[in-house]
């Protein structure tokens, strides 16, 4: 098991809440502590005008910053979304934060779901998923063939030859964000891409058939067992008093309901046939107003003392099998930089290396 | 008069040429030197698919990582192409540099002038200029205003309120950059934009013309006096010995020539009354053929002691006007970084100081 930690800022700069500015600084600050504590990886969302991940429009131009700060901690967009960047300039600059990192980038690629993004882009939600299709293929192709001619239904150039080619070879690894639709799953397993899993939003039952499907997918299509990778991410609030951090995870999530609920309201007017639910996912998102007791117990959110939280992730790994990458989610701007700063150094003490086997 | 480094590459990574981590790692590294040196700024340009700059397809990325490095040196895009990219996303990413900087952000917009750049991302060349004043301004009005609803030719959005907003107010300077094209300098000086004047490719004495007609309209308009920037840019090699600095200028600028000669070929069939004059133009950026010797002395490029180069400085100062930034090309790619680093030092321990006053 690998432990990363996960940017999701739900913040607006109002009410005492951090500015842009420092919201940013926490956050280097963060990535170098985790880089020197030896957590795998920082990942970070791309979202538009909301305070729901509103301060991440481009996670490539902070995750860049990251990579010039540390040495050793991968850099993951969790997710880009091809929709909404041309791949010539997304392959690009990929391939530029690839290099910038001397190597240590994993891409996520997301289809996005908010209404209002994609009407700021003019791009139709119902072409979201064959825009993401189109958006991943192409910056798979461009960064591995010379004089590309694409003919995409979204996009066409070429003959090109993309300058700067990625630092890994063939291309870094690329991920496919997911809430856990069937088909989707299948379908990143038949291409050998890794999984970022939106755990949240499902039942344990309902992950763990999502894993089923993508890691079948991946061994009947021929890619080398064991070599796929997935990411699960979980809210975590560590304390050695378990009332401290249970307090945090309840003011935190409140938080997040509240932001989340102005992001998605677009929801309630507008529908898609391809993002079946999606009118019910805000209120599942934050756990149908579950208490943080009972999203503790499902494992939904990680939170209490060290020993909790080694409890809570042994069963994390009995449910959902060894070697996946497990995301902190501790930089919501809402808590103190000090406060977040405690709980990494107490996970990589105190818990970490319980999980170096799984 | 400021001193900034200015980064182009012109490398591809073959022949022996530095591969895109190592010259991004080398940029890094004399970015961090001109930082502690106290040079300006640093400038990168937007290029794509050619060694004539394609290493960066995307300046803000690599700006990012130049931002967590350094502690004073402004990042300034020299230029970033609104044709190229959604003003949702270009203004939120400039943003985000703009607050990791902590307020150092100079944004240079462009119109580009590459056939093949505009084929990739299907735009056609005659809209080149029409898209850029659009773009330019949706992100000032992204950056500066709450509910923007915007209705332009080519994006129509909103209302929408832009996440994150910079961190300089009311926005981070911008800058028009422009080989010298009077009617753009004159609506740049109009609307109260600072210039980036790419001085290579015009004779002094329209040089002088387009910044005259420049500050005119800007004083004219009523702006501020003396609060208008206009950056020049040069290629500069410099060293103890002056045989040397003329021979690492002889290299590199031939190198450019051929580079540059493969990046324009497209002009050789494409025409556009948006570009007059653009299928001439390489030939006239390489200086006609032009060898060192003469260039120097039309003080297009900076080489030789640190000496000559003041004489030449005090000249430039003399014709163009005290008070502007001159950014010293330095960082092609071509040069060994310990060649650059030393020349870097030089001028900033022997020729800098001259210019305090002017």
């Amino acid at each position: 098991m690998k432990f990363g930690i996960v940017f999701f800022p739900t913040v607006g700069g109002t009410d005492g809440e951090p500015t842009p500015t420092q919201y940013y600084d926490d956050g280097l600050h963060l990535a170098e502590l985790a880089d020197e504590l030896g957590y795998f990886q920082v990942k970070l969302v791309e979202h538009y005008f909301f305070d729901y991940g509103g301060y991440s429009p481009d996670p490539i131009t902070f995750l860049a910053a990251v990579a010039a700060r540390t040495r050793r901690l991968r850099v993951a967009t969790g997710a880009v979304i091809p929709a909404f960047t041309h791949p010539v300039k997304l392959a690009g600059q990929l391939a530029m934060l690839d290099n910038i990192s001397g190597g240590r980038l994993d891409v996520g690629f997301g289809r996005a779901f908010l209404p209002d993004e994609f009407a700021a882009f003019g791009i139709p939600l119902d072409e979201s998923r064959a825009r993401f299709e189109e958006g991943v293929e192409a910056c798979v192709r461009l960064w591995t063939e010379d004089d590309l001619t694409w003919n995409g239904t979204f996009h066409q150039f070429g003959p090109v030859t993309m300058l700067p080619k990625p630092a890994q070879l063939p291309h870094p690894p690329v991920f496919v964000a997911s809430t856990g639709n069937l088909d989707s799953c299948r379908i990143a397993g038949e291409q050998g891409r890794h999984l970022q899993l939106i755990a949240s939003v499902a039942t344990r039952e309902k992950v763990q058939e999502a894993l089923g499907v993508y890691r079948r997918a991946w061994a009947d299509a021929g890619h080398p067992a064991g070599t796929e990778r997935i990411d699960l991410t979980f809210p975590c609030f560590l304390d050695e008093d378990r009332e401290t951090a249970y307090r945090q995870g309840e003011y935190v999530e409140r938080k997040m309901s509240e932001k989340m609920a102005s992001a998605v309201s677009a929801w309630a007017t507008v529908k898609s046939d391809q993002y079946p639910g999606y009118d019910r996912m805000a209120s599942a998102a934050i756990g149908n107003g579950a208490g943080i007791d009972e999203r503790v117990k499902e494992n939904k959110i990680l939170a209490g003392t060290p020993d909790d939280v080694r409890a809570q992730l042994t069963e994390i790994a009995d449910w959902y099998g060894d070697g996946i990458t497990v995301g902190l989610s501790v930089h919501s701007g809402q808590l103190p930089r000090a406060t977040v700063e405690r709980a990494l150094r107490l996970f990589a003490e105190h818990v970490a290396p319980a999980f170096a086997d799984r």
